[in-house]
């Protein structure tokens, strides 16, 4: 059961989607699920080149083709700038996606260490209210390696899952996709793929499974 | 999405199921869902007198028959004493109810103002473990009205949904199941069916529909 | 006890007061309490056309004179804007309001979905440290009907509400007053009078009255 | 406001009542308030000899005639031993008490690192559950210098409080009370008159006035 | 910083240690700490046979070989029924162990889903108060694969570590320990040694280290 | 245990490093630490006249050399305007401080009522994040007495601290340098050096010594 017909994934910048539910996408999408993908900040000035954006939206698309993303857009918001953004506007961009798509399964980011991060998820939040009748009936929060666990225990909120996506047979998949991202993952202890098949091979120990992709529930409407 | 196959509804005392999910079993079991209640504690010496137990069995059985429950079990273990069950043989026959059937769904008790609510939760909790490839994929804890809500806020869990079933349609079956429990029932402000129907109008509100039923979610897998 | 002598309710558009503590501010207004209220945002350029504030402005008005409001004012910021105005000015605005009238009891909003609701939220609570002795006594967050309760549940705050103001004998006053605000509220699931009424039974049958409004303890000095 | 006509105090065992409000039951008395004390558990074998329950309760009475209690009971359970008492049999007797007073305001403890704290706390809650018209309107936690103090953060529940009495005018009284205590209270960092102090201090620069004692409110209903 | 001189792990029950601690205790061991192990609870009637008891106690002291503990004891408590040893009994036994060794530095089970682990943190914690100079300076809870993570988010209390120790350097150890363990350890994925190295590699991802074991801070004086 | 040999303390504005950890700055200066404050904000226009800039700095200075502070810095951003400088820029200057410095110890305000905190603690926390081999090992969050308690139990994040220094042989050191602070430490019952010293006192007496200052763990690896 939950296998959503359409599939709208909110990434903060690319490569949250693969490190966050690339197991997920993938395995949606060859269940015959239609998966979109919203990227809403990206490497631009002033912290990176111009050049760096294009590099990573290739990488980026190279990602979605190996986990079957049926189409995707890039906000082209500069990267740590995103609460620059009048609310407003943001919330109206993100909102005219999800709006347009009419999914019935949201993901989006975990509010973490990252300024954008918390500010998409305000957005996104803002975004999948159930105010009219096609409001998304599934929203979930990802995790993302590193940013969601330097979260600070006590003080800042912690990511705790209660939901878990089976990915045991999509594992070679999101490694495949990661592999895309070269300027991204590397071999640093926080964001490797090592670190991130560890992590799934541990959320798949949680709930029975050999590895998962793990969610903490926004709402869920039955 | 989401309608199980086969739904167990692990209930404290006789009403708890109805006043907590009621509406849900009402709704699934017209889906065709197998639906099947466990009654763990009942009226029953030294707190009540033996007769009491047989006219809350009687009054459950009648609700059930309201809802569409396929099949029930009674426990009689004496209210309030739950706790004085030794771990492993409580833990056990609820395990025990819950392996025979094999739901994919099973909806506990939150853990809150009753003791016996607490002790129940943890043997639900344990019985639901994700160990062995039968285990329900779906658990779910739902609210009871009153005691649910006397949980002392900032002390103690608070009873805070984030998955919701839309059971505008089965409110007037669960209305009826909740008048058959005639001694339980009542029209004190805090257990009458019309705080009952007050709460499902709130709960449809958060969520976008007419009227609802809420849960905090234990653990989905998919 | 505890009937203030003069009341402020911090409402952050028009209509919140009312949806929060509309049966409150008649029942203290009823007892011989001074009430007066601060709108702090409100429908304006570039959300809204200029006109759309008049109309709220007018509405708000005829609610206050219902419940029985001293005195109002609107600072007239407008929504979703709140958070670029400069924090000093913004502490100091409210902070202005409170201090002229001297009240022993402040209601404000719950740092809720709403950004604006998060900003006045943080603005009131400066305003109301108890840094000298002419400080509110007594300090409450009120709830907002829904986007109170669209704060995500383990990520954000949770409205679990400890202090409860039976509203019973001036719920028709508090729908009169709702009444008023044609343009805000309406027959949708989530903000309803119906929806309204119906959260209220629910916060009555948590503390054994007929209907109630619910706050959050935010500070009270005996 | 907020001076109840009748108040009664909940102490697990003698001295926790006047560590805990020990300066709001002599301002109180002052003030016409008919205070009741209930002392649940006491020394008693086998964890200590038979004699030491006599010690600790004359000491207890000294207390109670320095800070006005007006009458007092003690039920006689041995410490570390309240969990072997029935949970109907405890609720019943601490139920009992309180109804026949009939108070506006219960003080009871917080369920910190003393089990027999969090087993009568447990029981208190139950006990002032608003199921009837008498039941009190104001149920607030107190917290016990070095018990209340060592419970786990971020796996246990913290003492965060949000209600302070002014005890400015009455430490004089709460320490004369406290040296009563010989044989419970002396000079180890963690429970001697001075930490009292400083904790009645602190507690005190937290709302603006000279030395407070500080509450958690469980229910406040007006 | 941080080597201590003398070292006690609590485990419930053999192999809690190693599972939890066991890349902790060897890297202590290797650099001069004394490392001392007291097993709480262990596999004997009426839930297992008595022979169950000596072939876990011959796996933990092959275990206990391989990671250099100098000294160990067995409490024999029947597993599951340590809730039924008086309170005041079990804290001394606890107690009795700590002081005799008087240790800068305990490790104890966080309170999760295995009710012996919560009953022990419990008796632990009130062992490790800090109400004699000899008190432990540092006091942690250490995580239990699969136990500690069947805790239900949202309701229950949720491991989320601040402190980390890199065991990158003895993992081979660690893995050798737990192969001691053949009675226990198996291939389910819920505690397999394959899922218990994940979570190792997990947890040095969050803090910049190749593998490390994490812990929650019950308290730590310098 | 756990003297740092670099000791970097972050402080929003002059006073709040010697408010939170004057007596743990004197005392591991005294045992040969370095070190090292940064002083973010400061008395400037437009909320101060340029001259109060230059007032507490003065004070500042003196109060460090009393402390035993070897070298420290003034970024020179305006009171209550930190949030307006670009994020980047602003975990970039605290950034650059503390690797110039490379210290193996950190504390950093806790994000309480003061704006600047919360924004000072997110830049303090991205800027010690575990990304390279250099980064401090163990990172501790101070309490400012006063700002820190005025955050809203239940709403807000509530300082409850794990980690605890002795002071007591200190504590004239820090009574010396608060006096130094002329023109910010009063005799307001908030405030005072009468208040900082009884919250000494209290965490003194929750861990067994005479005084300590008190702090939350964001991240210790060992």
């Amino acid at each position: 059961m939950m296998i959503p017909k359409k599939l709208v994934v909110i990434a903060p910048h690319p490569d949250d989607e693969t490190l966050g539910c690339g197991g997920t996408i993938a395995r949606f999408a060859a269940s015959g699920t239609e998966v979109s993908v919203l990227v809403v900040a990206g490497h631009l000035p002033p912290l990176y080149a111009e050049a760096a954006f294009e590099t990573t939206r290739r990488e980026a698309l190279a990602a979605f083709k190996i986990m079957g993303v049926a189409q995707s857009a890039f906000l082209r918001i500069p990267a740590t700038l995103v609460r620059d953004v009048p609310v407003a506007e943001l919330n109206g961009k993100i909102n005219g996606f999800i709006r347009e798509i009419g999914p019935d399964m949201v993901l989006l980011p975990f509010p973490d260490r990252h300024i954008d991060h918390r500010i998409i998820f305000d957005a996104c939040i803002v975004a999948c209210r159930p105010v009219h009748a096609a409001a998304p009936k599934a929203v979930l929060a990802y995790e993302t390696l590193s940013e969601t666990h330097w979260n600070v225990a006590g003080i800042e909120p912690v990511f705790a899952p209660e939901f878990f996506i089976d990915t045991t047979d999509y594992m070679a998949k999101k490694n495949a996709a990661l592999a895309c991202y070269a300027s991204q993952i590397n071999h640093a202890p926080s964001r490797s793929v090592e670190a991130c098949t560890a992590l799934a091979k541990f959320r798949g120990s949680q709930n029975g499974c050999g590895y998962a992709e793990a969610f903490k529930v926004v709402r869920i409407v039955v």
